[in-house]
C-alpha cells in the first residue's frame, strides 16, 4: 500500500536488506545510531490537516477526514556530535534525478540551514544501480545555479556527492560521510 | 475544535494576543524567528498511523481512517546560532506542573539530546498566571531524581528556569534565554 510522499505503513525488513526502501533504510540506519548513542536523528511525520475526528474517549480517537499537506521542510532532522543535521531522502528508478522529486521550499529551507551553521544534504538512491548518494545543499544550489536542466544526472552526483557504503549494521551509514565534510 | 495533544486545525491571532494557546505564541514566534535569518525552527507534525486512504488521483488521496500515535519524540526542533534546539512545550492551568503531561521517553529524548551536545529544554506556560518558563532538562531531570512528587511546583521553575519575556515581535522570544545559557 503506496501513500504519497513514499510513506509506507508498515515494512518488514529481511535478512539481507533486499528490496527495502530507502525510507526503511534510513529508519534502520536511525535506530542504529540512536541505540547507539552515536546520534539522535527521526524521520518527521507526515504532515497533515485533520478535518474530521470521531471521539468515543479521549484515547480513542479516530480520525475520519484528513488530507496529505505539501511538506514545508524535509523529512530527517537531528543531532549528531553537536551538529545539527537535517536532509530530504529520495529514490529514483531513472539514471538521473528529476528534479521534480524535490520542492522548491525544501531546497529553500536546506540554504537556511546552512546559513545557520547547519550541515544540509539530499540522499538519491538510484534504485537499478543499488548505488545512493548524499549531495551536500552547496552543490545542489551550484548545479541549479548553472543548469537549466530539469533533472541531474547520475554522473554529477559521481562528481559532486559521495556514495554511501552499504554494510550490515548499519545499513547505509551517512554520518561517515559527514565525518569527512566536517574535516575538510 | 480540540484533538489530543493539544492540537489545534485553525487559529486567528488577536492584534492583543489574548487567548492565543501555548502553540501558536510558538509557532508566531517561530515564524518570526525563519522570517528574520534568526533560527529554523518548527513544530513537528502530529504522528498517526494510517490505515485508509481513498484515491482519487495521486493529488487528491483523502485519509479515511487513522489513529492519533504516541510521540516518539519532542514537538519542536531546529537550529539556532549552529545550535541543535529540541524542547517539548506544554500548558497547564494549575499552580503546579503535573508530571503525566510529559511522556517519560521525552525526557529520554531530551537527555539524548544533551548527551550528543544539543541544547534541550521544556516550556510550560501556566495560564492562570499568564507566565511562560523555559527549564532545562538538566534541572527537569535533578528535580526527578530527588522528588517522588508526581508534579512540579511552580516555584520550581521560578528557581530554577527562565521566565520567558512577552512582547509583541516575537511573542515569546525564548531564543533570548538560550543566549544566556551558551553563556553561562
Amino acid at each position: 500500500m503506496n501513500y504519497p510522499n513514499g510513506i509506507k505503513k508498515t515494512f518488514k525488513i529481511s535478512a539481507s536488506n533486499r528490496g527495502m526502501t530507502l525510507e526503511q533504510e534510513l529508519n534502520d540506519t536511525n535506530l542504529y545510531y540512536r541505540n547507539n548513542d552515536m546520534a539522535v536523528i527521526y524521520k518527521k511525520p507526515t504532515p497533515i490537516t485533520i478535518n474530521k475526528v470521531d471521539y468515543k474517549n479521549r484515547k480513542d480517537a479516530v480520525i475520519k477526514e484528513a488530507h496529505f499537506m505539501t511538506p514545508s521542510t524535509t523529512d530527517y532532522n537531528g543531532i549528531y556530535n553537536g551538529k545539527y543535521i537535517d536532509f530530504e531522502a529520495k529514490e529514483t528508478r531513472k539514471s538521473y534525478f528529476p528534479l521534480a522529486n524535490i520542492h522548491a521550499h525544501q531546497i529553500e529551507h536546506l540554504k537556511k540551514i546552512k546559513k545557520c551553521g547547519g550541515i544540509g544534504f539530499i540522499i538519491v538512491k538510484f534504485i537499478l544501480d543499488k548505488e545512493t548518494y548524499l549531495l551536500e545543499i552547496d552543490k545542489l544550489e551550484n548545479f541549479l545555479d548553472n543548469n537549466k536542466r530539469k533533472s541531474i544526472p547520475k554522473e554529477y552526483f559521481i562528481q559532486n556527492g559521495y556514495l554511501i557504503k552499504q554494510g550490515y549494521k548499519p545499513y547505509l551509514d551517512y554520518l561517515k560521510i559527514i565525518d569527512v565534510i566536517k574535516e575538510r
